[in-house]
C-alpha cells in the first residue's frame, strides 16, 4: 500500500472559504491530524482516526504524520488558514528534513488555503490591494531581534504590514514593542485594523490608527494590518468606513 | 429592488481552488463583469449576462459594475487570485471613492481567494513558512523608484520575496533591474523559484537561484519567489527538490 500525506489548510474558519481541493483531499484519508480546534472542525467518517493534539507540538504532529505515511497510510495534516502561511506546511518539510532519508521519497501533496490575512481584507475592503509583507510577532522560534529587523525593513519600504500571531500570555508586550518601534517611522494617522476571529461567530473588526491604538484589545485571534502611506479611509453613509490601499502610488498616481 | 456588488477571486485557475463562497456568490447576479479570460472560466447560466472586456480597464470595469448596482442590479465582478491582492477590491473601491456620494452606500462585498503565491507555495513545499512580503513590479501605477525602495527594504529584512507582474512586453527589463538590485545585498546561491501558471494545463515551476537565475524565463503568467537568507532546498530522491523556509531563525532554531 503506497502512503500519501496532504497538508490542508481549512481556512480562517467557515466552510465557505474551504477550497474543494480541500474537501476532496479529506475524503481520501484514513487518519487526520492537527490541533484540536482545527480538527473539531471536521466531521470524520466512521472508518477516519482522528488525532487531535496541542497546539505547541507541531513537530511531533509531523512526524507522527509522517510514520503513518511511511507505514502506508492516507494521511491528512490540518491546519487553519493556509497550510504554507506560518503553518504546518514548514513544519512537515522540517520533519522531513531533519528525519530519516526514506521520508524524502513521500508523496506529500500541499493544499492551499485562505489566510487570516485575505479574510481580513475583505471585510476591511482593499488594504492589500498593493504591496504588502506579513510578519510574524511570535519569537518562539526566532529571535526579537530578526523581527525587530523586519519591521524596520517593512516600514522603511512603506508597505502595508500584516501581523501574524501578534500576542500572547508569554508574551503580552510584543505588539507594544512593535507599535512603538513602527511608530517611530510611520505616521500616527497611519490606519491601524485589528480583525479579531475574521469568518467565526465572535468576528470583531477594530479600525483605528498606528498613534491611537488601544493595543490591548490585540490577542492572539487577532490579524493586525497596518497601511501604507498612501492607505486610507473611504467614509460610508452607514457601516465602518472601507479602508483602500490603492494600486497607484504618490506621483504616479 | 436593492442592488449588490460581489468582488470575487477565482484563484489562480482549477475549480478546486475557488472557495465555495465565490461560487454561492455568482449564483446570485444577473450580470458578471471581468476581464476576459476570468469570466471564460465561468459557464454563465442563459439569464445571466456576461460582461467581458480589455485587462487595461480596471477602473472602466470597476464603474460599470457599480453603475448596474446603482441601478438594482446584484453583480459580480470577478478576477483571478484573490480580488484584495494586487486585484479589483482596489479598483472598485477607488472607483467609489472618487464616485458619486451614492456610491458610497452600496452593498459591497468581497470574497476571497488562493493567490498566484499561494497556489506557486503549495507546488514548490513551504517557501512562505516566515516572513515574507509581496510586491508588484508594475510600473503602470507607481514610480519605479518606490519599487526599487522595496525591493531594497525586503532584501534589507531578509523576507521570502514574492514578485507579481514580473515582466510585460512594455517593461521587459524590469525583472532584471530587480534581480541586479536584490543581488547586491542578497547571497548568489539565495534559492529562488518561478512558478509559471499553477494549476492550469501550462503549469512549470523552474527552480535556481538568484545568481544563476535564467530571466529570460519570466513572463506575465510567473510567479516569481526569492528566499530568505533561511530559505533552502530538501532534495528528493526523485521529483523536484522541496523549498522549505523553516519557521526558525538563525540562533533561535
Amino acid at each position: 500500500m503506497s502512503g500519501k500525506l496532504f497538508i490542508i489548510g481549512l481556512g480562517p474558519g467557515p466552510a465557505h472559504w474551504i477550497v474543494p481541493e480541500a474537501i476532496e483531499a479529506l475524503e481520501q484519508v484514513s487518519d487526520i491530524i492537527g490541533y484540536g480546534p482545527y480538527v473539531a472542525r471536521i466531521a470524520p467518517r466512521p472508518d477516519q482516526t482522528v488525532h487531535g493534539s496541542d497546539n505547541r507540538v507541531e513537530i511531533d504532529r509531523a512526524v507522527h504524520a509522517l510514520e503513518l505515511v511511511q507505514a502506508g497510510k492516507k494521511v491528512a495534516v490540518v491546519s487553519g488558514g493556509d497550510p504554507g502561511v506560518f503553518a504546518m506546511a514548514a513544519a512537515v518539510l522540517e520533519a522531513v528534513e531533519a528525519g530519516p532519508q526514506t521520508w524524502r521519497a513521500l508523496d506529500i501533496h500541499i493544499v492551499p488555503g485562505i489566510s487570516a490575512m485575505q479574510a481580513a481584507a475583505a471585510r476591511l475592503g482593499a488594504p492589500l490591494g498593493h504591496d504588502f509583507c506579513a510578519i510574524s510577532l511570535s519569537d518562539n522560534l526566532k529571535p526579537w531581534s530578526i523581527i525587530e529587523k523586519r519591521l524596520m525593513a517593512a516600514a522603511q519600504g512603506d508597505f502595508v504590514i500584516s501581523l501574524y500571531n501578534p500576542a500572547s500570555k508569554a508574551r503580552p508586550n510584543r505588539i507594544f514593542e512593535a507599535f512603538a518601534l513602527l511608530g517611530m517611522i510611520k505616521d500616527a494617522d497611519t490606519p491601524v485594523a485589528f480583525a479579531r476571529a475574521v469568518g467565526r461567530p465572535d468576528e470583531q473588526l477594530h479600525l483605528t490608527t498606528l498613534g491611537e491604538a488601544d493595543l490591548k484589545r490585540v490577542d492572539m485571534s487577532t490579524l493586525v494590518i497596518i497601511g501604507s502611506s498612501e492607505s486610507r479611509w473611504i467614509i460610508r453613509p452607514q457601516g465602518a468606513p472601507w479602508l483602500l490601499t490603492p494600486r497607484s502610488y504618490g506621483a504616479a498616481s
